[in-house]
């Protein structure tokens, strides 16, 4: 028997279709810098998307050809999320804080065609234009100099007077829900970044489960805050999801400092929010060394990108009257796959410790965790083992089959460490590589650190495995202190002895003025490692 | 560029599997009557979906051969929800209040084999159980004697005695998100009613829309009571989405009377619930009544299935503290399309006129009105027309293609005349067949029963058109007293005068005890003209 339902196509142009149509009169506010804002409606950005449209289509765009964004939160990069896949093209999110080799290596293998950038990021872009061979054109967004782009020998035309030119109504094709819509690349500490080829489909679907109650629960009554990059991950899917709820959106731009947070936050009074934990740290610095400002619009902030410590969410709940919600995933889970919140009638102590984890799987989203042979092991809260996951947006394969050992019978294998209890929350504790054998067992990394890092002295705390004679590897701790602070390794020892397992408690200490870090935020623990093995760190040893 | 995401089939069976590996402690709760209540897991669930697939495998089910079910909103139903599409069948709910014949027709045109009939409705199904040619068996729920049910031929199991006997694990195939889900029957006023079919993925985007924010919002903190039967168009998708939310489930069964009702929400406090204005009616009466109750565990009412009386919203709202939302679907709308809510900033005033309304289409849904050629209007408010629909869970055809008529170039011809606003709010203003003509001018039916119901002396009231010779046609309304109350035509066309156009104030009235109703509790407005037309009416005519 044949369903009468056809499957109706899920895709971009669906979405600006009912935002421009629906909720017209909603607002993208964009953060000018020293408190001034600049706004538009979805009406108006629906209009721009179609100019954009026609520009692109003028400078040689066709099929399913690539145009970059090399741009932060703003009402244009919104516009070209919108434009670019709903003219069938691929929309191609460069990461402004790549390397300049790994630009040049993503741009080169996504074939970007054109580029649109912000003019306050150009002198990074010019930096490696001349060298992005497919690269034709730059769109250029705002105010400044062109003279450095120009350099390049490409064609460099400002996107104010490129859209004046065009028609604000453009004939959207149909298209297949399932041919490409974006794509974003990893940023791996190893080797080359990866590309994830995102679907129209997988956006839609992600974009509704970022609008369920479990996830962001967003409606037309709320006001959307990506703080998070739109070159990260789609910006947790906050700007499609915020389109398909009708929610405003109130985009940051480049003023993410704390002083600039708190200000957009008072005065633009967004509901919802999504940033990394640095985000929140400092705007929690900033707001305990500043009292009466108020942030308590906000009623759920989502928090994720590294794991989220608990002092932190306790702090914007008591202080500033705001929840945190963890979230987990990675670019390629487009990102959102787990979100961590108690069920109801949990414990109080017990909630915290829910609301420390990874979270739990959104409805789609398959999570399991695998020994070393890949068989799955039980959800106990105890079997420890790779994460592996899968479902609607979660990507089966890398562009052009890069690194296909990350994949197996349908499973993209995370390359995170953890448990999975009976209720389905995800514990993550390494990186797979990151994690710690001693003697036969794992210690986790990522544990030590959250604990550390509670301590009033300590601003920072990475932990990595180095050899060791009798147990192969031991854990060394490397810490920043905060400034005029003092505490020593017998002191953070003893700090850590009743939270962690004896044999857990690193005998390695190093104080350092700061923790080396990838390209996007995330301790590097291979530079870490090889700092120490070249005996770059003074290293204080309690026997 | 191919995709790197694959399409993850959308299925019922990845519900199951979700709802009961992440959710499994979850309960869904029956009452049993007389403050009686039973409760599962949804672990439970599972293992009785397992058990049910493989009993119905036993009997022969195959393929996606139809299973019926003859039941209220119980566990056991939602065992067969789950079971049912994920074995690779198709549910057909049958509805239990059709008249003998239209259930004869529709399980004859479905083909069911089986169906799963709850005890306390055996003597409906026993009446016309033999003339039931495609089906071999029942299973039967509950305690009861089966003596009826035995009367025609077919063999009669009970289902604690079938699933006892049956292994608690499943192997549920591998199903095409587009294949038959389940299927429902219109009950329409004229003619054979009409098989919608559901596929698993226009059950699955269903359901993610209704847990989204514009929606119901739903979550693992919710407790879901669907009050509005199983039978019609999924329960307006609460089972699946709760099941997808991780909510806990509270069903009415049969016990659906006011004082059973407000039992069961201050014993079982559900968060979210959803039934027909003419139940929230009855609860609102009781409630006042009988002071000291509390609903207040309700943080929200969907409320549909007939226009909501805006009265019955402020009251709900102002002495129960309870908001009530409304939401407009079909049968063939899976069924929610638009839901009704006030942007932000709305006016006070005109926040209760736009809670008036029917509504704005979910994302996906896509609303527009067109003229009597075609033609689709501007949304402005003013013009009126047939309203059409479309999108992901939109019927595209009626089962063996029955009244293609319903359906132009992808949308569906609703049947319903109204107006579209520029933010998208549907106002239906009349059935297209209801619909009074006036002088060539039309007169809303249902905006004239509105204010009549709000008058004091009002119980029910139905307006309808007759021949006018002057006109063409005029409206004639019939009206039930409250009680022991009092009104005279005079005084309700006052009473009316000030809320509608001069030119729309009825001449004729008739006082009659009951207003005819169709099978599904709408009134049966063919029946009324019919009934004045053979004078069955007196008619009182204000000059």
């Amino acid at each position: 028997m044949q369903s009468t339902i056809e499957p109706f196509p899920l895709t971009v142009g669906g979405i600006l279709r009912y935002a421009t149509g629906v909720h017209g009169d909603r607002t993208v506010t964009t953060a000018t810098g020293q408190g001034g804002y600049r706004h538009a409606t979805y009406r108006e950005v629906g209009r721009d998307a179609a100019r954009l449209a026609n520009a692109l289509r003028g400078l040689g765009i066709t099929g399913d050809q690539r145009v970059g964004t090399f741009m932060w939160n703003n009402a244009e990069h919104l516009v070209a999320y919108l434009a670019i896949p709903s003219m069938g093209a691929v929309l191609h999110t460069l990461n402004i804080r790549l390397f300049p080799e790994q630009i040049e290596f993503v741009a080169y293998e996504a074939e970007d065609q054109v580029i649109i950038a912000d003019l306050s990021v150009a002198p990074v872009l010019a930096r490696v234009l001349r060298s992005l061979e497919t690269v034709h054109t730059v769109i250029a967004v705002g105010e400044g100099d062109l003279g450095p782009l120009q350099e390049s020998g490409k064609t460099v035309l400002r996107y104010d007077e490129l859209l004046a030119e065009q028609s604000d109504e453009f004939d959207w094709p149909d298209v297949d829900e399932n041919s490409a819509a974006a794509m974003c690349y990893t940023s791996g500490t190893t080797g080359h970044p990866k590309g994830v080829v995102y679907s129209h489909r997988s956006n839609y679907l992600h974009s509704m489960a970022v609008c369920s109650g479990n996830a962001m629960g967003l409606s037309f009554s709320d006001r959307a805050l990506p703080i998070v990059p739109m070159f990260h991950a789609n910006a947790w899917g906050m700007p499609y999801a915020a389109l398909m709820a009708g929610a405003d959106l109130v985009m940051p731009d480049r003023h993410m400092d704390a002083v600039s947070m708190v200000n957009l936050i008072e005065t633009q009074q967004p509901t919802v929010a999504g940033a990394v934990p640095t985000i929140w740290n400092d705007v929690m610095n900033h707001l305990l060394d500043n009292p009466g400002h108020d942030i308590s619009s906000l009623r759920l902030v989502a928090c994720g990108g590294s794991a989220v410590p608990v002092s932190l969410m306790k702090t914007f709940e008591d202080k500033f009257g705001v929840p945190i919600r963890q979230a987990w995933g990675m670019t390629e889970t487009s990102p959102i796959a787990t979100v961590a919140w108690p069920a109801p009638g949990t414990p109080e102590d017990k909630q915290w410790e829910l609301r420390g984890s990874q979270g739990r799987p959104l409805c789609g989203v398959e999570a399991r965790i695998v020994d070393d042979e890949g068989n799955a092991l039980p959800n106990d809260d105890e079997s420890v083992g790779e994460l592996e996951v899968r479902g609607p947006w979660i990507t089966g394969s890398y562009y052009r089959n890069t690194d296909p050992s990350k994949f197996v019978g349908g499973w993209l294998r995370t390359g995170d460490v953890g448990r999975i209890d009976a209720q389905g929350y995800v514990t993550l504790t390494d990186r797979a590589k990151d994690v710690i054998k001693s003697g036969g067992e794992w210690i986790s990394s990522v544990e030590l650190e959250n604990h550390l890092i509670a301590h009033p002295a300590v601003l920072d705390a990475a932990v990595v495995g180095v050899p060791d004679e009798r147990w192969e590897e031991r854990p060394l701790a490397a810490v920043v202190l905060k400034e005029g602070a003092e505490a020593s390794p017998d002191q953070l020892r003893e700090f850590l002895s009743d939270k962690v397992v004896r044999w857990w408690l690193p005998e390695r200490w190093t104080f350092v003025t700061e923790i080396p870090r990838t390209s996007v935020g995330k301790y590097d623990k291979k530079a870490i490692r090889a700092r120490h093995a070249e005996g770059d760190y003074q290293v204080h040893t309690i026997s």
